[in-house]
């Protein structure tokens, strides 16, 4: 294959797969933002997107980067955060998933995830999946042989209209085996005048995510994801509330 | 894509992806055999392989199948196995993974995998590896519903000449989160005349595999690999053995 900065044909990833927030942080806490960014190389014309589809929720959870980043800064924990769109790779989804590299989403056609051939996914597993999970890992892997404590919390956003449907929740918490800690953020954000439930919007699906089930389920490590309403997340206010809401539970 | 039994040009699977023996078992034990066979459809000339390679331990684990299916009868448990050779795809490496459909296996190289394009890959991916692995969630999921437990047990061979090394290990048992349960297998095993290690001749990674951290220690359930060395599986008397050995452990 050839190096991630030099295939202008196969999208040209010349900026690292991720961006590391205080990588040296000795907070328990691991929050990863794996849909953190809306960045498509200029080379791929936003992957035949209008300009307002290429900018909308199913580039990225919008809101998701700013609340992992005031939560990182708030509570001195480390933060690692994807730095291109999940419509070019999904580092939620297990590779080969059929919605990996989505030729749709939600209510979107995707023309330049449509018939691409081995080279050109090889390029986006090898060049934007494999750093980021193997980074995840070895932050994982180094505090574990530290005899230190990890927690894995991805933050997340979702829309608040899905498929034309209004949602009226506010917030979710998606675990898998992480039943005690998740009921314990659930507890805690009941508190505040906040519609959450439990695994809502989505579950957690063990043969289709990433995070929860692989980092942190089959490693015996406390994980869930938060997902926050998007439309919570689009003013400094709300993300102040929502940052602290959650700085006191993780 | 095209229905798995009606492209001739991409493989024609005409057989089911896999067989499940005892189903309805009450047994909490589901055996698990990803690397069963070495059946390449006739169509795919054994991937190019010469006809020893295709029949040797890089296609399929050796012997693995009748073990698993001698504890099955014996124990009365619910067994899946697969019906294709891992070199199609295997079965436990998550989608995507370099080695999931290999162009070279230890020694061998295979020219029938080398620059797959993608229709070929997700016809293997769609007909071979999602059945299985769908099956098995289902499994998992039903008897979990009914309030049982389940105990995820995959049955391995390893060759005893690895890249011209000779291997002096008779049998391990990988593990990830399920080292209580694995531990009471190698203490069982060292009661018997046999070298037996644990994490030995491989590890689980959680990024690498799939039946250990994906169907087992992601949802909190006890999962292991047996590996057997394929020397000791290859007469009766030799799976005789190790099902006496492994059934009173199970």
């Amino acid at each position: 294959m050839r190096a991630c900065t030099e295939s202008a044909e196969l999208g040209l990833f010349t900026e690292p797969a991720y961006t590391l927030h205080r990588e040296a942080s000795e907070h328990p806490l691991l929050l990863v933002c794996e849909h953190a960014s809306r960045f498509i190389p200029a080379g791929l014309t936003d992957l035949g997107l209008s300009h307002e589809a290429a900018r909308e929720h199913i580039a990225w959870d919008i809101g998701a980067l700013a609340l992992a980043e005031r939560l990182s800064a708030a509570l001195g924990a480390t933060l690692l955060a994807a730095n291109y769109s999940r419509l070019l790779i999904d580092l939620n989804r297990p590779l080969g998933a059929q919605d990996s590299i989505p030729a749709k989403s939600e209510i979107y056609d995707i023309p330049g995830n449509r018939d691409l051939d081995e080279a050109t996914r090889e390029y986006r597993r090898e060049c934007l999946f494999k750093p980021f999970h193997d980074r995840l890992q070895t932050l994982i892997d180094q505090r574990l042989a530290q005899g230190r404590p990890v927690r894995v919390v991805g933050i997340h956003s979702f829309t608040p209209v899905y498929h034309g449907q209004p949602r009226t929740l506010e917030a979710g918490v998606l675990f898998g085996e992480a039943k005690d800690y998740a009921q314990r953020l659930l507890d805690g954000l009941s508190q505040h005048p906040v519609k959450v439930a439990g695994n809502e919007p989505y579950k957690i699906n063990p043969l289709g995510d990433m995070t929860v089930p692989v980092h942190g389920d089959a490693r015996g490590l406390e994980a869930v994801l938060i997902e926050v309403r998007n439309d919570l997340l689009r003013t400094p206010e709300g993300i102040d509330r929502w940052t602290d809401y959650l700085r006191p539970l993780l």
